[in-house]
Formats: structure tokens, C-alpha cells, sequence
């Protein structure tokens, strides 16, 4: 089977937005076997689109569209897509309903030019959203050949393409795939070199994908059935749990937030955060977690110095000897959030996220990320320096909370330094004499 | 002028890497003014790859390749593009000693399939690559019909086109486009059916895009010059000043913190955030901003309510009386964190943000947003039910961002209430009787 991905949208043309679902539709197709000829993307225009899809339609068997849903007069995908495939376009009540019940709750009115989001197919049938206003369509002319069109916006996409779409595809191409993803933390260098001939298998096939901090290894099972293709993808996960070891932290979660929030429920602790550099973002990807309440009470952004004292107890006359930035102060806030935030663990960060700011002893890309349990504290160093600011803040917090799961979950702490709370608290530098501990992993 | 984008490489339709390039090339087209029709991805099939250049040919001026210039069996681009454009290729011997060069430097054995890399067009000319090893390529038919291909390499293409093959265009597009993007608070549909015919003028051209809480709206000028064109684009964006008045809060920035920031730091304030429902992530978006650490000082992510009391200072009566999400208690928890946060203007946030958590009275989507400063506290109710979790919380902290932004500015607060701190502190629901403040705008 084969297929072409369209995508709709003059701002695409425009270089407004990027095309991240053309890269998750051909993932996904050739998940499913499907081999796709061609990406496109074209604007608002109906000529131009309809000579498009039938240059398309004459080559492959399936098109599918991402885009060109809205209720706006220069959305015309769905009318122009019908009539290339003999099919026409009918007002569905049902449809319109939950359209106003979506206006309704979020207290808004509903613009009159909403009524197009519920046109549906005559032939084809129609795909429900369950995350946005417009439902997607499936086309399917006299020879069999098919097109689906899905909403633009990438939350949307995914989640119609996974209920609703996928599932339709699967029946139709026979056999039957199932992926699962390791996450792994590392740089994708590293673990492809270590991972070889791993990432060279037929079946189950393996592929890496770098991420801020980590990497995701898909694995993709083909098999008769599905049971089938579960085990042979869990059997392959072995070999990276064996090569990897504990630098896979899961399978299948949105990040690493996620697990470290169910290895705190499991354990019954909960956890506490103090930022500096970071300036909220580990207590924010915490609080994503649903649920994370439970696990997750106080947090601390303590940006300024007189913060850092007030609200964590930081030592002033270590701020002014050891400067913000320092293993000491990051040890003193991590304590500073355990005692204030009646937590069982505490995470903090100081560090230099730039662009200014930078000196030669302390420059852009350097973090201390301080942790402390009732057992002690550890700090470790991070060099995160040559990256833009975002990119630095989202790594050091990859590396608080990897901190975290490690402690939660009582695995060893590679290159942290620990110490006992009153060593942390003598803010001593004596005792960070000796080779700083740092490195990426 | 018209152009298409063709980026080449089977990895691109397997979907194991993001064609960045293509957005890229897409902005910087339409800023020369050439009007991009299509994008396309094609894999590495000679055949393929020559009807789709012979069908763009035949529509658009120009074709801008990217990719398919290394030195493995499989690419052919240049070839192919060659025929279609009436060229051949010849060996060219001072690309072949920059390549050896590259390798000597390198260390490395240069593979003997590198040769290919060193041909160039016999009547076209060649780009040099100061940034890798495969000069670009210009044909040109006897039509005035041009193709360009780069190398695939992101940074490659960008500087490869910023240095050889901008400055070609640009001398033969004569004239120059600017273009503005301004910020706008508001929904796609409400605010498009309200500019009307804004959007379907020639030039300059307004498109709107819709972004999380907000929109933003492109206006893009052609002149003869630049100065004319960006004259003409500030002289448009009065007319959107004049419909949507104060809900356009800047243009061209990264977004509405920036704005903040840059507002606060005029001003002389700081601010303090106290978030439950968003769990840091207002805290965060501010510190996102370079320099902010002159204007942000506290924030207090207070997800229990013994954080609430205890940061904050936010009655325990009152939390049991009315719950943690309640006007009273983002009224509390603003006065507590712009006392407590030594803030000139502090902004607070509960609610429920779901999935799970809503019930009858208090729905998943209800938020209270609180604000203070020395003249008084405000408060907000929002409803933004029937999104899920993520959408809701940067929802909410883009209406927190709104109200510190019109605070500091000294803007009307629309949909808000205003009462003293004594009427706050004081927690006494007769304060929340009559309609409830509520509204997306």
C-alpha cells in the first residue's frame, strides 16, 4: 500500500509554523507497513489543491491530509477532497450539537461561520474528534482508493490518528505492528555506538530518536497478531536493558516526569522543589502529571539571593563567600526545600542559563543541581554551556528529576557527590576539595 | 516570482528526522517576495524524482532543492535536475582539491565515492560550501527557469543560502518585502469575523494565526524598498490598533512574557507569582526571558493548601469554608505573595486543571486568577473547561501573564472585580455575590 501526506496551510508556505505531522504520519505509516512516495505541503487554494490530489490519487492508494478543517472561508480541503473522490458533503446535527456544547462550557458564543466544522460525508463516513471542534472525514472512491483528513493542530491530529484512524489502516493492511519506546537517558551518539548491530534487526526494527536529554528508542514488531507482536517487542527491549542498564527509566510515557511522579506513589514519599536558574520549570513539569498531587506539595522559586535565604534558609555569609552559583548554596537550598517543604526528597538548582551573565570561572551552561533526603545530600555539577538558554534550563531540569528518580528509587548516583546534611549546612569549601564531579550521564 | 521547496531523502518520508529546512526556506522566499506554491519530500528514486520536477517546472519559476548532494549510489538529484533543465555535469578539479582537503585536515581516508560530490553544472554554475564538503548547484533553461540545490545539513543550507544564493535572488525579485507580526489576546474566530475585510487585502496582506490564548496576525508588505514596505506595514497594523485596542499587546516578540518583562522593567516593579493549578509554570514563562531576574525575584508554587497557609499566609477558615479554588483564596494568595514575595504586583492561580478532580459546582476548566497590588486585589474567574490538562494550564497562565500586563501598564481590566485587601483578607462570600466575573477576552 502506498500513500502521500498533505498537508494544508498557507502558513505553512509562509514558514510560520513547522511541519511536525508530516514526521509523525510517516512514522506512523511505516509502522503500518504503508510505504509513503510524498510529503506535500500547499495552500488555501482549491484549484491548485484539487489538481494536487488527483496527481496524487493517480499514484498512490491512500492521501492523507493534515489541515484545512477550520471554520475560516479559506478552509476548502474538505468540499475540494470531496468532490475528487465522487462524494458530496451533508450538514450532520450531531455534529453541530457538540460544536455549540463546546461553545457552551467554555462560556464563549459561537461565531455563525462554525457551522462548516459540521459538514460531514455523503459516502464516506466521519471521524470523531475528541479533542477540538472539527470532526475529520474519510473519503473512499469506486476502486478502493482512500482519503482521510484530519484537523491541523498536532494534539488534535495525533489523538484522532491513534483512536480513529490507525485502527481503520490496520484492518486493511493485514498483519499487525506494535511499537513500543524505551526512554533512555543520553546523548544519541553514545547510544547508538553502544547499540550497533541492535538498531540493524528486520524484525522487530529498532530506531533511535534524539530528545533534550534523552534518547527514544521505538522498537516495531511485525506479527500475525498483536499478542504476538507485544512479546517479540518486549523480548528485543531486553537487549537495551541489558546493554543500557538503568539509564532506561521507561517504556512509553510522555517524559520523565511521569515516571518520576509513579516511583514517588509507589514509594509513598513526596517530593520538593527549589529553582533558581530553572525558575519553576522542574515544578511545573511535575505538576503536568496528573495526579501529581499526591506526591507534590510545596515548591520554591527563589531567583533573587533574598530569596534564597527567606524562603530556604540559605546562609548568607555563603552566599557572599561561594556566590549563587555554588555546590554549597545548591546543597543549602536543596535542605532549605526538604525542612520547608515537609518533604521526603528535595531537588534544587542554581546555575547560568545566560545569554549574559557568563564569567571564565563560572560560565553560561554551569549548574549545580543539589538533592537531599533525610540520608543526606548530594550536589552534582553540569556543563551545559555552547546551548541556547531554553535549551539549558530544559536539560538541567532533565537532570534534577532524573536526580529525583534516582533516590526515590534508590539507584546509584553517578558523578554526585555526597555528604551529610550538617557538611552541606558548614558550607565548608574544604569540602569540595578534590576533582569536581561532572559528565552528561 | 513563484517557487517550490523539494526537499530529497527517503529518512524524511520514513520520518526519522523533521524537515526544518523546508520552514526555513519557506520564510525566507516569501521575505524576497516570492510566493512559495509547494512543498514537497521525495525519496531517492531517479524517476520519481524527475516527473515531480518536470510538473513543478512547468508551474513555478524557481525549484529550491535541499539535500541529495552527498556521495552515496543512491543520490541522484543532481543528475536528474541536470537533464531536466538541459545541463550536464562535469568533474570539476578545485572542488575535488577542497574536498581532499576537508580530509586531510579531517584525518580521515576520504572514500573514493567522494568524487561524485566534485561535479558540477557545465553550463549552470556552482555554489561554494564553506560549511561541508558538496558545493550547491544553479541551472538555468533557456527559459529563464532556475533549480538550486543545497546540501541537506541544516546549517549547511542556512549558510550556504544566507551567503551564495540569497544575494542572486534578490537582485532578480528588484523590489523587497517587510513584514510585522502583532500579539493579539483573543480567539482565531472572534477576532477574524471582527477585522473582516482586514484579511483579504492585497498589500499589504494580513493573515491571523491562532496560538495558545492568543493570536497572531502577519502583515506583510511589498515595495520598492525596505523602508517603504515597513512604513507601509506599521501604517496597516493601525488599523487592527484601532479595532482591537488594548488586546494587542506587542508585536514581534517570542511572546506575551517577554512583553511582561519588558513592561515590569520599564516600570521599576517586580513581580510575584503564587500558582496551584499551573504549578510554576507562570514562574517559569517569566524567567524564560533573558534579563528577568531585575524584575522576578519570589515565586511560590503552593499545590497543597498547607503551602497555601503557610508561604502565603491564606486563612485556613477560609479554605475549609470555601475550598482551595475560590475567588477568596486567589485573592489571599496574591496579598500573600506580594507580601510575602516583596513584589510591587503579585499574581495568583487555583483551580482545577483535570483530568480528573472537577465536580458539579466546580468543573474541571475552572480557574480563579488573583492579582494585587498596593492599590487593591483583583480577581478573575475562568472557565476553560473541555480542554485537557496542558491546554488548561497554559491557558490560565496566559491570562495571569494578561492581568500582571495590565496592572503594569495601568490597563482597564475587563471581566475582573476589584475590592480592597481588607475585603479579601476578610474572605466573606457576601463580597462574590451577583454574576460572577467571567469571559475569554
Amino acid at each position: 500500500m502506498t500513500a502521500e501526506i498533505i498537508a494544508v496551510g498557507t502558513e505553512l508556505l509562509l514558514g510560520d509554523i513547522l511541519n511536525t505531522n508530516a514526521q509523525y504520519l510517516s512514522r506512523e505509516l511505516a509502522d503500518l507497513g504503508i510505504t509513503v512516495l510524498h510529503q506535500h505541503v500547499i495552500g488555501d487554494n482549491a484549484g491548485r489543491l484539487a489538481q494536487l490530489v488527483e496527481e496524487a490519487k493517480s499514484r498512490s492508494d491512500l492521501l492523507v491530509f493534515s489541515g484545512g478543517l477550520g471554520p475560516t472561508a479559506d478552509d476548502l480541503t474538505k468540499e475540494t477532497v470531496a468532490a475528487c473522490y465522487g462524494d458530496t458533503l451533508r450538514f450532520d446535527a450531531e455534529e453541530m450539537e457538540k460544536i455549540e456544547d463546546f461553545y457552551r462550557r467554555t462560556g464563549r458564543k459561537m461565531p455563525e461561520n462554525n457551522r462548516k466544522q459540521a459538514m460531514v460525508p455523503v459516502k464516506g463516513r466521519k471521524i470523531p474528534n475528541h479533542h477540538g471542534t472539527a470532526p475529520g472525514v474519510w473519503f473512499e472512491d469506486e476502486g478502493g482508493r482512500c482519503a482521510v483528513l484530519m484537523p491541523g493542530p498536532p494534539h488534535e491530529l495525533k489523538a484522532m490518528w491513534r483512536e480513529g484512524v490507525r485502527p481503520l489502516l490496520a484492518e486493511r493492511t493485514g498483519g499487525t505492528l506494535h511499537s513500543i519506546t524505551l526512554h533512555v537517558i543520553g546523548g544519541e551518539s553514545t547510544l547508538e555506538a553502544k547499540g550497533g548491530k541492535l538498531f540493524a534487526n528486520e524484525n522487530p526494527t529498532a530506531a533511535i530518536y534524539a530528545k533534550t536529554g534523552e534518547c527514544h528508542i521505538r522498537i516495531t514488531a511485525r506479527a500475525k497478531d498483536v499478542e504476538t507482536a507485544e512479546v517479540m517487542c518486549h523480548q528485543y527491549a531486553e537487549n537495551f536493558y541489558a546493554l543500557y542498564g538503568d539509564a532506561v527509566y521507561d517504556e512509553d510515557v510522555p517524559g520523565l516526569e511521569y515516571t518520576v511522579v509513579r516511583l514517588l506513589a509507589q514509594k509513598g514519599w513526596t517530593a520538593a522543589t527549589a529553582e533558581s536558574c530553572t525558575g519553576g520549570l522542574v515544578a511545573e513539569r511535575m505538576t503536568r502529571v496528573p495526579g501529581s498531587s499526591g506526591v507534590f506539595r510545596f515548591g520554591f522559586v527563589t531567583y533573587a539571593n533574598e530569596a534564597k535565604e527567606k524562603l530556604l534558609g540559605v546562609s548568607h555569609e555563603v552566599l557572599e563567600a561561594k556566590g549563587a552559583v555554588s555546590p554549597e548554596v545548591a546543597a543549602q537550598m536543596a535542605l532549605g526545600a526538604l525542612k520547608n517543604g515537609e518533604a521526603d526528597v528535595a531537588v534544587a538548582l542554581t546555575g547560568i542559563a545566560g545569554p549574559d551573565g557568563g564569567t571564565e570561572e563560572k560560565p553560561v551552561g554551569l549548574v549545580w543541581v543539589g538533592a537531599a533526603t533525610k540520608d543526606g545530600v548530594w550536589v552534582k555539577k553540569l556543563t551545559l554551556g555552547s546551548r541556547d538558554r531554553e535549551s539549558i534550563r530544559q536539560r538541567a531540569s532533565q537532570y534534577a528529576l532524573d536526580l529525583v528518580r534516582r533516590l526515590t528509587a534508590g539507584l546509584p548516583l553517578r558523578h554526585a557527590r555526597a555528604l551529610t546534611a550538617e557538611e552541606a549546612l558548614a558550607g565548608d569549601a574544604a569540602l569540595w576539595a578534590g576533582p569536581a564531579p561532572e559528565g552528561e550521564d
